[in-house]
């Protein structure tokens, strides 16, 4: 049995949570904020046995994984809009911390 | 030393709360939503001794243990009352999941 | 690879963000209350190199210490002023509980 600890970008968070359920994998989510990844991300805790693990991985690679992402920039506000063009800048978005950490016992009263 | 984890709902928090603080275990709460119970349940942290694993386990189960409550159904709105009588139902409430963690080092500064 | 988990107060806990991201630890924060410390608290989730662990431990040390601090009392509603001086008084503020944990595998995606 291991306890998996992901941590998440929020805009990741609804999509990750389907796709565990689906997959059967009950998952504990907690607000965090900062650190692993730019602030707004969430934390999942699923509880899961030591056979599980690859494909809860391979799940959570699936549904997180930092990719680039074109946006609109913010245009200046109230500048000369000739003077500045707001093409379209990549940046990544997405991404996953995982700690996989041992459990010696679980319980469910 | 261990770290025991414990997802409980919101409606056993405060009493598990006060049992552990009577017991002298030290807890500290975490917010958090979904997965392995209902929404909106509460994760506990607790650090203690090995030899008072058991005794938590069992405050634990004590507090939380899933047991049916009789609730009454909410009635449809604007409904034909004749059609429908809103007899209590049975539902399951409560229940905890419970991790048990091994802890390499514990310091309080 | 280790899981440091801190709680620490809610007034330390700006300070430690800080000197952890110049310290190049990446932190997850959790809202957290109670138990290990007064009411107010702040989780954090630290994975680290087995080699930074006594750094990090310094480091949460050096902000969250607890130490006395002089505060002055709350003067009583309406009371008579005269019969009640509002010394400043000392009392305990700052602390961290921390838990360094195993980990069997990290993964960042
Ligand atoms: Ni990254
Ligand atoms: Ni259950
Ligand atoms: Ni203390």
């Amino acid at each position: 049995m291991k306890m998996v600890i992901a941590v998440v970008q929020d805009q990741d968070s609804n999509r990750l949570s389907n796709a565990l359920t689906q997959a059967d994998f009950r998952a504990t989510k907690l607000a965090s904020t900062g650190g692993f990844l730019r602030a707004g991300n969430t934390t999942f805790l699923v509880g899961t046995n030591d056979d599980n693990v690859p494909s809860l991985l391979q799940l959570i690679r699936d549904n997180c994984r930092a990719r680039d992402q074109l946006v609109a920039p913010i245009s200046p506000m109230g500048g000369n809009a000739d003077a500045y063009i707001p093409y379209p800048v990549e940046v990544e978005v997405g991404g996953a911390t995982v700690f996989v950490l041992p459990i010696e016992q679980f319980h469910h009263f």
